[in-house]
């Protein structure tokens, strides 16, 4: 008899089927977006997809992950690719690497260039090293390659590469900044996806919550959700690495080393989004290690799913993401108002930057196929602000329909920020020097959603137990989306 | 109450705690071979740590995994490090990059140097900016750095590079040969690591046994290999991508699609070993995905098993690997003229290169740091063969106590090399060509152990079901061990 007891099954909407004209539409869209006045006739887009890579200089291969933009431009799956666009037609090239025959032995087979036209229905492809010869027939204008900041990195898209291109013309600023305009509103079809991903992590996060148990190091827990969303969703990709901070370790941002042992009666804070397509789900569940919230527990963790709640009613189109963190810090404020954790007035602690001492973190951000997604300071949205946590916004859009974006409220007791601040003698005086000492073992409490804003309001696409009596129920072994 | 029938417990050995005094001895060991008489007296040996990555220009912080040179001098976890050994005396420095004071409020803690030297038992620990003026302070006649060619991928190790270095004398060359030697034979600390991940990888692979039932995605078992050594064993890292090949895809060498279902009735091959403490494991597995080998399956599968124990009753000290690899091919011969699958001589078929449309691959490669691992063809040891079959050996040396490697006969039915030999007008004649065509969608049989070189035979690190009784009784939920 098979040891049945132990097997899961795959979740009932795997495989999700996405369907390749997702990317053809996005081409018609990057198109509208980009061709403004100063592009010149006969122009060529071109993008370089990710490369294979190996461990080091070994023969170890790395798990390949395809670039976003070039994911979203063209859906392919393979390495070594490049992919190219002339702007004026829509007619789309793509260029794969020549495998030589004898790699069938390896591989199985090696496809033709007919099976790569017919899988990514593009008017043309090619090998990578007839790139030039074709591109040259193109007789292009000039080639707008993709390069440009990311905002949340610091660091910048390389453009495509190749032999040959020094004598082409090239632009490498109009389209980094157009691709992540076009990201940063989902389509229909993109949207479809997400919806499958955050469902698939929604599920993973019930499983780990209804394994949740003292004694097992907090890796455990990285691991059975990778495998949830992986075995029964069909991740092969995790959006971030896991984070699952136990205790006093749920108050660490980036909390990553998961060695230590989760103990009975504390915190478990767990940041996990499986990534399915290349889109990425980014959730948080954080959840009592006994099954139960103590008293002390409660009210910090109710405080933030009434920040987290507040947001959620008052996000829809033409809403300023600047005054949604602003909201969910005033719940936070009085939340530890009504603990007797900070005192003074509102209007003082909100001047004096009090929440960001709980809430070092923006409240969220832009999600798509890069878990901080772009487009979240592209040119004519606001700018970056300098204030503690106001600065760490990673976008300060107004809210249209198609943004997906994290609500993600937290309270943490930092030791590196509160520790200083009680002893600041501006700061000390809205914390409650007597109390706080208690708290600086207490971890953190963060709730995070995947929300798409619709015409009206929202659509949110994480389903987790949230409330006490859920996530309680939940653990439980209980029915927790019927109570 | 928990739903407790599906967690599972950690594996009873884990954590499995190495000692930081194995690199102490590794380095005593890389300096005894290194000191030759043409070493400059005064001299230095620099090696760069691995770099912590983003995904591509995002803030997506891939998984950080050590550079094998680097960890087996230093056994140092943390990424962008340096490590620099005074040749003369053996002392050793350590330099990690330096943190600002604000990162507390994402990593918990900012550690001191003073933490570092306690934790890696070096005589000293700076901060990278610093590894110009310390260096400078030895005065160095020459640095050794790390640079030379890995024989299984064909790519260089790139040496340690920083701002000044153009100022020191540096030899390129014979700190990597140094390395792979000392790396090709284990010690007695790194045997106990490695019979570990063997150990947590055996376990994983009766697990998936236990778990194979048709209508399951391949990919379904990679993920649950993978949260198996994880979760139970520790091992952050899998040694490499898992191969789980059902039917027909299991003749495809290097398989990692992943995406079919597994069909009753086919053989399913499973190629999977996690990895602890940087140390690979490297397995192989071949089941009846029905939980019975049919008629069909059985003598293949029992030829390769042969090959296997023929193979690891003949290893000891002084036996050449090339022997082993021409032992299995005239037991797979056999097996598959007593199918009458080939005919010949058994002179003519050895001969005529046959073994290597059924077994193109090498026999098995040395195991340590890297899976493939480092030392198989460094200088003064037998060279590469150019005939099919040997020419993939990745390695040709005569056996040593404490070398670790892996035992791998397999038989393949490859449309890519039958199709053609069956048409060819020498090869034609050894293969029975109305028989042949009936075994095109066989798939294939690999068996993997890895075992280490003892005094006078083998140690046999993995411990899975290999006799057909052994493998469809763990299928079927029985004591397999105890037969
Ligand atoms: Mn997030
Ligand atoms: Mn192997």
């Amino acid at each position: 008899a098979f040891v049945s007891s132990r097997a899961m099954s795959l979740t009932p909407a795997y495989p999700f089927q996405v369907s390749v004209s997702l990317h053809a539409e996005n081409r018609v869209k990057l198109l509208n977006k980009f061709k403004t006045p100063d592009v010149l006739p006969n122009s060529v887009i071109l993008l370089q997809g990710g490369k294979s890579r190996t461990r080091y200089e070994t023969d170890r291969d790395e798990v390949f992950r395809q670039e976003s933009n070039f994911h979203w431009c063209f859906g392919v799956s393979e390495p070594d690719c490049f992919g190219a666009i002339e702007v004026d037609s829509g007619r789309t090239h793509l260029f794969f690497p020549r495998l030589p025959e004898a790699y069938a032995v390896w591989l199985g087979v090696v496809h033709p260039l007919s099976h790569f036209q017919s899988k990514y229905e593009v008017e043309a492809c090619h090998y990578v090293d007839e790139l030039d010869t074709v591109l040259s027939s193109l007789k292009p204008s000039i080639l707008y390659l993709n390069h440009g900041l990311n905002t949340d990195s610091g660091q910048y898209a390389e453009p495509a590469s190749f032999e040959g291109l020094a004598k082409y013309r090239v632009d490498n600023g109009k389209l980094y900044v157009s691709l992540s305009e076009c990201r940063a509103i989902k389509s229909a079809k993109e949207l479809d996806v997400m919806r499958y991903v955050s469902r698939v992590s929604s599920e993973a996060h019930v499983a780990v919550m209804r394994q949740c148990r003292p004694g097992l190091p907090e890796f455990y827990f990285q691991s059975l959700f990778t495998h949830e969303t992986h075995a029964r969703g069909g991740c092969r990709h995790q959006a971030y690495q896991c984070i699952c901070g136990a205790g006093e370790n749920g108050a660490v941002l980036h909390y990553l080393d998961a060695d230590a042992v989760v103990k009975d009666g504390g915190l478990f804070l767990l940041d996990m989004g499986g990534e399915y397509y290349c889109y990425a789900s980014d959730i948080t569940c954080t959840i009592p290690i006994s099954g139960k919230f103590t008293e002390k527990q409660k009210p910090i963790y109710e405080t933030v799913l009434r920040a987290q709640e507040a947001v959620e009613a008052a996000m829809k189109p033409g809403v300023s993401w600047t005054d949604m963190h602003l909201l969910a810090e005033r719940v936070i404020m009085e939340g530890l108002l009504a603990e007797g954790l900070v005192k003074g007035s509102m209007e003082e602690l909100m001047a004096n930057r009090i929440p960001a001492l709980f809430m070092p973190h923006g409240l969220g951000h832009l999600l798509g196929l890069d878990v901080h997604d772009v487009g979240g300071y592209t040119p004519g949205t606001p700018a970056r602000l300098t204030e503690p946590g106001l600065k760490s916004l990673r976008t300060r859009r107004i809210l249209e329909p198609g943004m997906v974006i994290t609500v993600e409220p937290g309270i943490y007791f930092i030791r590196a920020l509160l520790e200083p601040a009680m002893k600041d003698p501006v700061k000390s005086k809205f914390l409650n020097c007597d109390k706080l000492p208690e708290y600086l073992d207490f971890g953190g409490v963060r709730l995070e959603d995947d929300v798409a804003v619709t015409e009206t309001g929202i659509e949110n696409f994480t389903k987790v137990p949230r409330t006490v009596a859920q996530v309680e129920a939940c653990m439980a072994g209980l029915d927790w989306e019927n109570l």
